[in-house]
């Protein structure tokens, strides 16, 4: 049996031998949280469908729904052109050796050329065995701590599936969302300093008086550090204005 | 109170309010995989210790040891300089927003002179709260599918892990392990080729003579297309002299 969804410039995800159901339900959610869908099994333990699966799955269900079903790993990739094979540690054969991101930013590009490309994750406890990785093209390595190097199967899914996103959707690695309002201009952060500088001229803040050129720079210089909004510099207008009025009251 | 680990520079991952006590070991292990120590844990539902948390971490228990256990999300991040959020969604604050790996160059940076930095993650249900959030100096958003965007805890700490170590081991993003050869040398590459030209010539097999030229251009760039190593080269003339021998004995 092969999928039945039409092809998609994505990578096939195939789980070889897996044996808890639960952790096929949570590989198939891992997969979704990334946008992909095309999961094909290798002789699951306990048969196929797996009501664990299923109850795992959740919201992922129809991952497991749309999954293919092969008796061996040769079959589940006979229509792809390149394999990848998810192991934890080297094995000793001439075979490219790609880090996640590596790997993905590999499979963007040869799924863009109309390639059909698929990666293999092991069973949980002993992962792949050297006959599987003998049909893939290349090797995926996570870059784990190698003092502490388990990852379960849902856990490689998702870092490869993490990287699968990263490589084909433009993430930036810094934003900053305004909420209602604009940065500040140079000429209204003048302003406030201008404001400032003056009342706390007026309080004595300034002090001794041989400093003073110098406690002032100092204020700019904070202000100017300060990433301001517009709302920002209203609110610290506006601060110093009710303690003005605070200080007339008193008078 | 406050861990008693020595300063290193490495992010504080700060458990806000978990509820599940697995769900604690599981965040241990999956900060081990990626070589992180320095956990914290603010109010956890069912009590510090949990026997359920040990039980997950198994061989990351030293990561539970460790842990430093507080009853607010403040007294958690006094001692830092700077405080990651983690949250699904953009929450209409004015903060800076990073990817997972623009939050962790940007943590590299600021450990490598010396500031303290820490990440929060927000309990299994709800996330973090607003009043957690506004203690944060930034967000973390993982780019998630947005129509399936559920990442439980443990892997929300995964990823986060993964990223701190990508930013801080050069990982090469392909690399090919070689066993025990090495790659070919062109002048053996042409020496293969040579061999099988002439024994193919005297096959018969570059017919008819009008395509011949054609034909051994083509097997010339089959050969220097193929990444052989010095092993490969040397079964691929094996081969050849095999058939010719059996070719020999049969005459």
């Amino acid at each position: 049996m092969t999928d039945t969804a039409p092809p998609r410039p994505q990578p096939a995800f195939v789980l070889v031998r897996p044996q808890m159901g639960q952790n096929i339900g949570a590989a198939a959610r891992a997969m979704l949280n990334f946008g992909l869908d095309r999961m094909r099994l290798v002789s699951p333990r306990d048969g196929w469908p797996n009501p664990d699966a299923v109850a795992m799955a959740s919201g992922a269900g129809r991952v497991l729904d749309a999954a293919g079903l092969h008796d061996s790993t040769a079959a589940a990739v006979a229509d792809c052109t390149y394999v990848y094979a998810t192991t934890a540690r080297a094995r000793g054969l001439t075979k490219p050796v790609f880090s996640p991101e590596g790997a993905m930013a590999d499979a963007v590009r040869r799924t863009a050329e109309g390639q059909r490309v698929a990666v293999l994750f092991g069973p949980e406890r002993a992962g792949l065995e050297n006959d599987d990785i003998s049909i893939a093209n290349a090797i995926i390595t996570v870059p784990v701590n190698p003092d502490f190097p388990s990852l379960n199967l849902a856990q490689c899914v998702l870092l490869t599936g993490y990287e699968w996103r990263r490589q084909t959707h433009d993430v930036p690695a810094q934003t900053t969302e305004l909420a209602g309002t604009d940065w500040a201009e140079a000429h209204e952060i003048e302003k406030l300093a201008e404001h400032y500088e003056e009342r706390l001229e007026e309080a004595g803040f300034f002090f001794p008086e041989v400093k003073a050129p110098h406690m002032k720079r100092n204020l700019r210089n904070m202000w100017s550090r300060m990433p301001l909004t517009r709302a920002d510099v209203q609110i610290l207008h506006g601060m110093m204005r009710q303690v003005v009025r605070w200080k007339n009251r008193a008078e």
